[in-house]
């Protein structure tokens, strides 16, 4: 301690404080199982156990744990149980954490090159090393006029790309003008919520979303796309922006990708692919159909935090032209100036997100790829998709559930023949049992159960285990 | 290892690992003075040291650690350091790692309520804590109407602020529409950059947001923006949105709250209070003066990531009409619907901001405040409050020095009378220097250097050696 009165934590507390919340950790990941996967308290639980004022003086390290304990472990829904199957699964990995750990501890600030060089760089160098596993199209490489950015989420990666394909559609007028309420975005009606909320916040409004309708297996129609664009054209507006989906949330079905390209480029719309979980399935050659196009997309984004073992927030964002994204974003007050950023050979990550600051997270992800390798990841991917036909085939061959939609990667769509309720009730006991976390979608306006195959240590007996607490569900 | 061939780091392995990261980041805060504060490396030197391509197979934790050592910490900018006096400090403290360590390792993603009861209720608790522990008003606690919500940054809270109170100024109709060009925006000529990109973002565009004049301590004339909204309203548009700074990046001057909050009351106009850095000071019952008349705002945003210990990212936003913000940004599908949201007993944190996922960014908050206690947070801001009146007054009674602005928070502004070229000369050679970081301004026209007092250890004895080195530097 520099000074008296203020009770900084010492180098050695820290030592002794972090072993301590590392075994605790340690541990966390070697009891799981043993928590219910749906956090069972009601509302008001957490918040009725906690110390209604703050201390005045500062509280032994000891207690705190004591109450995260009690207090914050009923609260928790174990997204990290190998029982967890609801959503999407957004798994972490040891590697993961101890990376984000080294970013915790160095806490810098990447908004420019020079606020800490390696912090950009290694973001840059991790984003190429993606794109060649996945082996994405060589316009996503830092190499020539694109590149990769990590940003918190796909949520957020797509807003940027809404802005930025809004800026160069408008021949970078809407920035100073704001938006003049004739542009015109895309998606299906099967894409995610976040495609709508970003084109809410860039204020082009949701009645300018037009929603593509989907073929029988729920993946985007192009003919009723381009025809969707021809009738807007036809009345004076501005088709400017197409949202195509890699496994949409519901059911993962993937939209065609060099189809919707084909029609982006003929006239002239910003396609932007949103495979925020099944881009990850790409690191298996046998899987890079899915991707099928992608040359022809203008911006690309898919989570590492959902189901390539780096936790959250790493969203991996690819845009083919970095500067039609920086000049959108780049606003440049003298505060920030500096000869670097002024000579143009380093890139400031600042102005390809929305915030002005940024963590470190390309550690955690550079972690990870060391720790397993491409081929370790790769097992890692195959062994869900097996694990997922498997489960799929279980479904088609039981007489009391029918798959509700096609599963190409590692989530399945099921539901009992007996109508919504049933499904409800067949739900509802499942995530009360506390032994299996699934949740529901609708798709062909029925009631839907899903199963997502994607936690760290989910493996074979735990599928099976859930299918035998579904079968005991829908025969009680 | 549940399957073969899956390279997962066991808990053991874990406890070992985690041990040698805890033990390297100890070290690290040990040895932080003996780095050059700013990274020394030229633009490339990082990205030619990493490996071309990812490794095929799984590699030894030691050696990513050796490459931490060797590649990534000579491209470090020490924000860390008790030498790092640039932009504003990104303090972090040992409580803060180990809760965000914590959070890393539980891998919950706090979306929905139910989806971790805990993730959300504890935030709400620990934001009621910090609206207590700086006096904010009532109208931002959980028990009324309004509330507090962790954002990632000041730049995504003021975003979401435009958000709310341009679907509020339109009667919830931009989210359908689009905006349709008349809505108007104002701030001062010294506010943060992220104003002006939140409103480029919202597609208000920046021809919309008024620059209003500051008076000789830099701070907003309100007078100037009653003027401003009453020549738009002449003219029929939307007055719609003003953001009043509360301490601004180049020179900590403090907009008149209460004088702005009246006229924006008096016509209908959005209040947001950007107080990123100064907020903190607040804690201090004889600093509470910046905040006069806040309970005349709609909303309001400061960085516990700053000044109060608790690593990045960690911003605190608060409204005072909840409803608004989550009519502006909820959008429901199916696959997140469930009991709880629909009872509207609980809170879903992912209506009020942009993303949709979202960390357990509340523990590090939670672990800061408990370590420290009320007290020990105090007398750590009133520390630095003391040392920037010290170094102010070596300025002050300086002869080859002059104060460029008022110095009411944690940040002197300073500038040599001899001109552009010998400031800059100065700053360059103390940066090169590796011994302090300073960064620059522009105020009055003229080139300023600035010197922020906020970093976890710095105390007097490096503020005394920041002086003889910018001495030094003066007189070279």
């Amino acid at each position: 301690m520099d000074r008296v009165g203020i009770p900084h934590m010492t180098p050695d507390e820290f030592r002794k404080r972090g072993r301590q919340v590392i075994d605790w950790i340690a541990a966390y990941m070697e009891r799981v199982e043993d928590y219910p996967v749906l956090s069972q308290v009601e509302p008001g639980d957490v918040r009725a156990a906690l110390a209604e004022h703050p201390p005045a003086t500062g509280q032994d390290f000891d207690l705190v744990m004591a109450d995260l304990d009690g207090v914050v472990m009923p609260g928790i829904t174990h997204w990290q149980s190998p029982g967890f199957h609801a959503f999407f699964n957004a798994n972490a990995s040891g590697p993961a954490i101890l990376g984000d750990l080294v970013s915790s501890g160095l806490g810098v600030q990447g908004m420019l090159w020079a606020t800490s060089p390696a912090c950009t760089e290694l973001e840059t160098h991790v984003m190429d090393w993606l794109a060649e596993m996945l082996d994405l199209p060589e316009t996503f490489s830092s190499s020539g006029p694109g590149g990769g950015v990590i940003q918190d989420s796909a949520s957020s990666a797509t807003l940027t790309a809404v802005i930025a394909a809004r800026e160069k559609a408008t021949g970078g007028t809407t920035n100073h003008t704001g938006n003049l309420g004739n542009l015109i975005a895309y998606t299906s009606a099967e894409a995610h919520s976040s495609i709508e909320k970003a084109i809410r916040v860039a204020g082009i409004g949701a009645d300018n979303l037009r929603s593509i309708e989907v073929d029988e297996a729920f993946a985007m129609r192009p003919a009723a796309l381009e025809e969707a664009i021809r009738k807007d054209l036809a009345a004076g507006r501005r088709p400017f922006f197409v949202c195509a989906t890699v496994g949409t949330t519901s059911s993962t079905a993937i939209d065609p990708v060099r189809d919707i390209g084909e029609i982006c480029r003929r006239y002239g719309l910003w396609l932007h692919v949103d495979a925020a979980l099944a881009g990850t399935a790409a690191l298996l050659p046998g899987m890079r159909w899915i991707h099928d196009g992608l040359e022809l997309s203008d911006s690309y984004v898919f989570n590492p935090h959902k189901w390539m073992l780096t936790n959250f927030d790493c969203s991996a964002f690819f845009v083919a032209d970095r500067a039609a994204l920086i000049s959108a974003l780049s606003v440049l007050p003298e505060y920030l100036r500096n000869k670097a950023s002024a000579s143009g050979t380093v890139i400031d990550y600042r102005d390809w997100q929305i915030p002005l600051g940024r963590r470190f997270r390309a550690l955690k992800l550079w972690f990870v790829i060391r720790h397993y390798g491409v081929e370790g990841l790769q097992a890692f991917v195959e062994e869900h998709l097996r694990l997922t036909r498997l489960f799929a085939s279980w479904v088609e061959n039981a007489d009391n559930f029918e798959l509700a939609a096609p599963a190409p990667v590692n989530l399945v769509c099921f539901r009992h023949p007996g109508g919504d309720a049933v499904n409800r009730r067949i739900l509802d006991n499942l995530n009360a049992s506390g032994d299996v976390y699934l949740s529901h979608t609708r798709l062909d306006g029925k009631l839907t159960l899903r199963l997502a195959i994607g936690q760290t240590h989910t493996a074979e007996r735990h599928v099976r285990r859930a299918w035998e607490l579904i079968q005991a569900a829908a025969t009680a």
